[in-house]
């Protein structure tokens, strides 16, 4: 197997997180979850969206939070939206990326933003050309890309289809999002594989992996083996099922980071700082967060632990 | 990545996972469980285990377990013993196969079996002698092949000098263990492809996976890859793990069967009647178990949910 020696993680639990949760979580917490993400040297942070207020209440504070946070230098701070309105809100922030999302299956993005595929394909060209002049990044999410739970398995050629209008259209960054996570590792293969044939050389290509089935993992390690660098995850592993609101949502940034750093792959991320703010997190909402090393620790500290105890012992 | 056409699955629950509950489990709902085990397609249990009812109070009770039971046609009814003791005590009831355990580190098999591994091998020859004149196979399962909660990683060699060890002696199976769950995809294969090109002419070798830090699926994922075709499981990932018993155990059945089903690989097993059996465990223990699939329903479940909602809500 032959993996990338360098994974880019991108923290999406202040967006992606935050919004399945039901109760509001003060602003001011939100920004400070946010200020310890970046001081974990998680390198970019999905920070909040720019979506009616009346559809995700969670998120009606996006301004506020993006005039809240601290900038860390090298840190890139995205914002995800769902139409050209939000991007007009977005970009009169001060931001380092716009997120479009759209998904594969019509029913799927019908409920997600109330819009057509096509009418959401029209939004991603109105953001690309909105945000151009800024030279802000655009990036999309392609929903659902490997199944959706209205209409099944998401057939091949429809993502394929999707992701090249998309690079046509000069999006910088193409994420593969499994939003239910309704993945296997050979699918993962096989749809990467070919987007990296197809489009490796025009954009970025990217997965975002939910562990609803509990095959997340398996899932990044197939993408890995096809190059696929960048991943998604949620400190914790915040965040529930969009579709199965008590089923595991987003991969944990710690389990990812250290399953990279297991492998010898690097990412610039300290386990520590990312759990110090899962920790926060679970907290404030009074309940254990799905990520196994933030329960479990890392080896090297039940190795250490258990070196302790045994000499308390003897 | 080429992977095994047929995967066969070990449900370890009844033993691995029954041992860590400190509530004792009453005879009669053990038997229940491994009798629902048995309808499901799973073709080898692991029953429960012969060792000092002192050392394992869960477990004092494996004769009555092993007479109590329904044998199902095709089903194979195996036990685990720490020493010629308990193969002495097993042979004496019906069985299909005999499970020896030694750690490939000093310090756990000591804490495990209060034995050095030198004694534990001369056990293990001990036991294929036993078992000899009935024709029992004997199996054993090298524990913490991948690392140790006290000394840290375990070295490939140690592994396999075992391994080879155990494949002269007549093991008919070698089932290599990472019974604190320190694995990462990348040792397994390396791991793994070394033990086929040693031993795979010689004996069986399977894999028992612990998802203690979320990367059971993806050390699965690597063991096929390998060609690595057998797997212990247990029903609704019943069992803790024995240095941190908060923290996650065995790899859910239902999960590893579902898995296999995405990709194709066929296990002969129903999950449904796999989650029923998972389903009288949380019944009777009072509290979820972590099967993903369990919460949140196969892809063509949640798909016939959903189609049922939609239908309703129009």
């Amino acid at each position: 197997m032959k993996l990338p020696e360098r994974v880019n993680i991108v923290d999406v639990g202040p967006r992606d997180g935050f919004q399945t949760e039901q109760a509001f979580i003060p602003t001011a917490l939100k920004i400070r979850v946010i200020d310890a993400i970046s001081r974990s040297g998680v390198k970019k942070i999905e920070t909040t969206s720019f979506v009616s207020p009346k559809a995700v209440p969670q998120m009606a504070d996006a301004r506020e939070v993006l005039r809240g946070i601290e900038r860390h230098p090298g840190v890139s701070y995205t914002v995800l939206v769902p139409n050209r309105k939000g991007a007009e809100l977005a970009l009169e922030e001060s931001i380092d990326a716009i997120r479009m999302v759209v998904c594969a299956s019509e029913t799927f993005n019908r409920r997600n933003v109330r819009m057509s595929i096509e009418e959401s394909v029209s939004e991603c060209e109105a953001v690309v050309r909105l945000a151009a002049p800024s030279k802000i990044p655009v990036e999309v999410a392609i929903g659902v890309s490997f199944g959706c739970p209205f209409e099944g398995p998401t057939p091949q050629d429809r993502v394929s289809e999707l992701a090249r209008t998309f690079a046509d259209m000069g999006f910088h960054e193409i994420s593969i999002a499994d939003t239910v996570g309704m993945a296997n590792p050979l699918q993962v293969s096989s749809l990467m594989g070919r987007l990296v044939k197809e489009l490796a050389t025009e954009c970025e290509l990217s997965l975002h992996i939910h562990n609803t089935r509990g095959l997340g993992f398996a899932n990044v390690l197939a993408g890995l083996a096809e190059g696929i660098d960048t991943y998604d995850a949620s400190i914790g592993g915040l965040g529930g099922c969009p579709v199965t609101p008590a089923a595991t949502g987003n991969i944990p940034t710690e389990d990812l980071v250290n399953m990279c750093a297991e492998m010898g792959l690097e990412t610039g991320i300290d386990i520590d700082a990312v759990m110090a703010a899962s920790r926060i997190v679970e907290e404030f909402l009074g309940r254990r967060l799905p990520s196994h090393v933030l329960l479990s620790g890392t080896n090297q500290q039940a190795v250490a632990a258990h070196r302790v105890s045994a000499s308390l012992n003897e």
